[in-house]
């Protein structure tokens, strides 16, 4: 067991290693609840999808639905920001941060975008899906300056 | 050439990043895929693409066509799926796996996802795609067991 | 602030920190850009977003808008190439390149995405955004050259 163990990880990698995965993982499960809003809603893109096969059907079910998009954005707000997060949380890490300032960045993180997802899915009122899509942001922004500030190499 | 080489680069790493680079080209790939589908459907989206300088052609060059769409999302798909992949796969390198089970994870991944490019531009019946898109979901989910397992700092 | 400084920082990894980081928030950007366009042209995609109360008028303004989409796809662009670039610079830094030539790499590229930026958002007469496009992805090829060559592994 010990020889398979990793030598050089340091307590803010394994923060870092846990909270991204769990935060991509969320990202990943928009996949699934969009094919089920798919199979709910009979709203399909590709005409092989579709079980269904009385010609007229098919045509029917390929047409979007407005609970099929508003999964598709969600999904595409995740990668617009999980991804840039994860990428820059990667050289923030390299900047050997202290660990609890590492893990209130990577904590508020997963908070505000899982509360994201749930006014994204929900259609909760304003200003609520752009508050916590602009806590991620000022996170990696908070990343982002301690990276230029530590590794400045033009 | 020795002092040109990375120093601490384990097999697993070296098996990684070649895995890692071929999967990542492939989905670049899809970009000149869909330049490619534009040009021969003449479907643009944006006016300044379109050669022809009388209007009424730019006028009727400027829609979607299924071919093109189908390209657009099996690239898509592939943001989706390989870069959670290469970010949780980054980690799992971290936690030093054994060389032939990483190997298995990354080959594995690998295959996949050219079977699910082939199954998606040539419209293969379905379960081709899902079944193709869901190994290498499964692949990612193994991935991530083993580094929460390993790494897990909340 | 000595032990607060990361130990085995080489020069390469400084230059790809910095360079990365900037172009991630460059990519980070097109999200403001776009929700700007959005209340300028008053086009949305989702009813929660729409401020005026008035059920027509919030009908009328769930529209797409030529601008907004140009944003979203010059956002889409930078998913598509910026990343590839991270993964396999990240990768590229591992085999240990001489600075210079990295530093080449990730100056070409830097320039090349700002100026495909500019032609994408100002609709400039092509060949310019493809010829700017096409840089980035010669620039990502030639990393992953050296990646493939030095790791390879499969």
């Amino acid at each position: 067991m010990k020889s398979d163990h990793p030598i050089h990880l340091t307590e803010v990698s394994r923060a870092f290693s846990t909270y991204t995965t769990l935060v991509i993982l969320k990202m990943m499960m928009m996949s699934f609840i969009t094919a089920f809003f798919r199979g709910l809603r009979g709203a399909f893109e590709n005409p092989e999808d579709i079980a269904d096969t009385r010609r007229e059907e098919k045509f029917r079910q390929m047409r979007s639905h407005p609970d099929v998009e508003r999964m598709r954005r969600c999904h595409q707000n995740d990668l617009e920001n999980i991804i840039p997060f994860v990428l820059i949380g990667l050289m923030y890490c390299m900047t050997a941060p202290h660990l609890q300032s590492a893990e209130i960045h990577f904590r508020i993180f997963m908070v505000a975008r899982i509360c994201h997802t749930v006014a994204y899915v929900c259609a909760l009122p304003q200003p609520s899906r752009v508050l916590t899509w602009l806590v991620g942001v000022l996170v990696t922004f908070s990343m982002a300056y301690r990276v230029l500030k530590r590794t400045f190499h033009l």
